[in-house]
């Protein structure tokens, strides 16, 4: 591309650096914001700039948050004693909308990746290990992503917490609600049948 | 969508203002950003506020530049008597990645567009208009996008030039080169065949 300004180049590589913002896209952005008032443009900057500098993580949980100890860790109504394991802040975000869990979680950071060069030592696994050690914990719920990634670090973490006497469990695989049978992958499908809930369960 | 942060929840709130980026996208961005060094996001922020505070309109040709008079205005080897009438940069970008014309641009910025409130006086028509009233000019080529309002623009400029014994005319519309006949609009295969040229010209 050949630019006319050096400033709209500059302004354009950022942009583009996003992932899955190619340089066009990149162009259209920027050009949709010279087309809007400059404050716009350093309401988005500043407020981009004040996350990346005063974010902090939750110390208990790792999640996303403005203060020291997040507002779900700090609710003395939640169950501090069920601990759901997720890997980033989306999906704290997904479950805590279902309103359906009432305890605490624990934010991973990631999966262990070997092609990414992630590692256990890279994620909070060490810091779930102690949360388990100090005796309250009395379940840790698997909620990772169904992947080769995801199912590799629920059973590094599992094999981690296997001396310890309490529950691991996992979040249900099955046929979501509202789907047709047919369309299922048959992984998914067959899993749906092995584990089988008693029907007035589900009712 | 519940965030466990202010400051996240901002930042994802910016970010989702930008054309085609829904609250999912952002979110996704601004994690992104979260994960590498501070710095990428310190150099996103300047460089979107120095390109909204600092870039200048070529006086002459109204394209975005970092300077009064654009590189391409300002370039003695090019023929300033033919004027190429487009709608932005990405305009201009593209007819130069062609390296095919060696005339001036004209950037309107915008078309008319009752819908979006857009008038002939929301864009540079007068300028034009000035600037072929001057005597230099001798043709002025049309090259906006040939939708509705691309040619009621094409149109309205064209009557404002009629007094004025100077040629205009519009880029070719027709098959584009690589691209089969049976998947060609009607529109655009019946123009190629009025419009067509003499083979030796196609050489």
């Amino acid at each position: 591309m050949n630019f006319s300004s050096k400033l709209l180049e500059n302004a354009v590589n950022e942009v583009s650096q996003l992932p899955g913002i190619g340089k066009r896209t990149a162009l259209r952005l920027v050009l949709h914001l010279l087309k809007q008032p400059a404050s716009q443009t350093h309401q988005l900057s500043s407020s981009l700039t004040n996350l990346v500098d005063e974010i902090k993580l939750c110390k208990k949980c790792h999640n996303i948050s403005d203060v020291e100890i997040c507002e779900i860790c700090a609710n003395p109504s939640r169950n501090e004693e069920i601990i759901c394991v997720v890997e980033d802040v989306r999906d704290v975000m997904a479950i805590e909308n279902t309103a359906q869990f009432k305890g605490l979680y624990h934010v991973l950071g990631g999966k262990i990746s070997p092609i990414e060069g992630i590692g256990p030592h890279n994620l909070t696994i060490d810091s779930l290990i102690e949360k388990v050690n100090d005796g309250i914990v009395k379940e840790v719920i698997f909620a990772l992503s169904s992947t080769i990634e995801g199912d590799t670090t629920n059973f590094y973490i599992f094999k981690q917490l296997e001396k310890y006497s309490i529950k691991t469990s996992t979040i249900a695989r099955g046929i979501a609600v509202g789907d047709e049978l047919e369309y299922a992958d048959e992984i998914t499908l067959g899993r749906s049948i092995i584990n089988r809930i008693p029907f007035e369960n589900s009712l």
